[in-house]
């Protein structure tokens, strides 16, 4: 599976086509619905560009790499042999027996087009309609990734939401921490250390045993005076609902 | 201010007298209201131990570091001429007119006894009832740290409620992406990269801008398939809970 032909061009896209390529693999074409990020796309990875899925070159693994929503109607339009999916969020079954092989290739993490990331240690969880593809997926993903990790549909949905949970829903509670401190004209970056070490607890312990703060210590003096000083409507909601939830499952 | 007395054993006592006298300093005595306590750290950083607070020690300065619903009664047994505490939410006007000089002295880090801590790149947050005391703490502060602030106890108490949002409630979101993971066998050391990635983008970034997810784009069917998966009545509460307040201030 040296030839890829690679459907989309947005974050994920671009930094697996650079990590495929920086590992030995051809990207021959760069589909995407926009002419326009298929070139920006090519351009950066020196291959062609198409918008059309009836020009698709020929190739011995397609990727699709779109956002959730947009994966069916692509999938319902092609038919090829070997054929992969990159989201967390959608069901092998998506395909379906017009495919010899097909799969889900999942690197669980969080992209951008600018930031380059290396895959050395992305966990990448695979999955596979028959046993061959599956080895076949494997090592492709090892020539990226010492990190893989074989799950169903099920299990790989249950991760996804689980990862929104740990990167989008603790990255809000930055951007409240960030508001908080921004009516007051104090720096974000004053907090920096402190997430930093909350992150490093998590190496060596589970996060429900690291647990600290007014909530944990059900410091209801604390609490009320803390819910006091947040001036902001939503964010008072916010702070009571999370406090809640933490006394919740300590008692 | 060298010689000083440390009224507390806790985490965050343990880890300030051994900066302390890492830097040069001489803890002459510990208090604890349980003399076990007071022994223990004593031990470790070779000084007396004491748990009567009419028998404290003479000495350049007092750093009162127990919890915060025990600082006001500490408060009014003594009577002392330099005297500070270390809390993120008290007000300095604990103190009164007995006191010449007196301050805040507020590291903003999570501490554990057992996990020593280098004080370099901590934020020590400062306050002081008179300028000349305000000098000598952040002269006490320079020794141990690189990043010093002066706040007043409005600001401090705000950065305090900032910091439970960062540090408490994001580590909240870990412990449910834990639960979740733990349902299906799942290992929760996949999310570590992906939850550092989210960290490292905070170096350049405000999070408000780097928000990604569902949420985010306002992802409506797989919100809905998420919510889908979580069984647990309280997960899944807060799940929809977040999701609104991250959509609401997008909006």
């Amino acid at each position: 599976m040296k030839n890829i032909v690679l459907i989309g061009s947005g974050n994920l896209a671009t930094q697996l086509s650079l990590s495929l390529l920086y590992n030995g693999y051809n990207i021959i074409q760069v589909w995407s619905q926009q002419i326009k990020n298929a070139n920006k796309l090519a351009e950066k990875i020196h291959c062609n560009a198409t918008d059309s899925l009836k020009n698709l070159a020929k190739a011995d693994l397609y990727i699709i790499a779109v956002k959730d929503d947009k994966i069916e109607s692509i999938v319902k339009t092609i038919t090829v042999d070997n054929i992969i999916h990159t989201s967390g969020g959608s069901d092998i079954d998506i395909f379906d027996n017009r495919f010899n092989n097909f799969g889900v290739f999942y690197p669980l993490q969080t992209f951008n087009k600018e930031i380059n990331i290396d895959f050395e240690n992305i966990p990448i969880c695979i999955e596979a309609n028959n046993k061959e593809f599956g080895l076949k997926l494997n090592n492709l993903a090892k020539s990226l990734s010492k990190s893989i990790t074989f799950l169903n549909s099920k299990q790989r949905k249950k991760l996804h939401v689980a990862a929104v949970f740990a990167c989008n829903f603790s990255n809000h509670m930055y951007t409240n921490a960030y508001n908080l401190l921004k009516e007051d004209n104090l720096d974000f970056k004053l907090l920096i250390p402190l997430i930093n070490q909350t992150i490093l607890k998590l190496n060596d312990n589970k996060p429900g045993d690291v647990q600290t703060g007014p909530a944990k210590r059900k410091d209801v003096k604390l609490i009320k005076h803390q819910l006091e000083m947040i001036s902001n409507k939503k964010t008072k909601d916010l702070y009571q609902f999370i406090t809640n939830s933490i006394i919740e499952l300590n008692e």
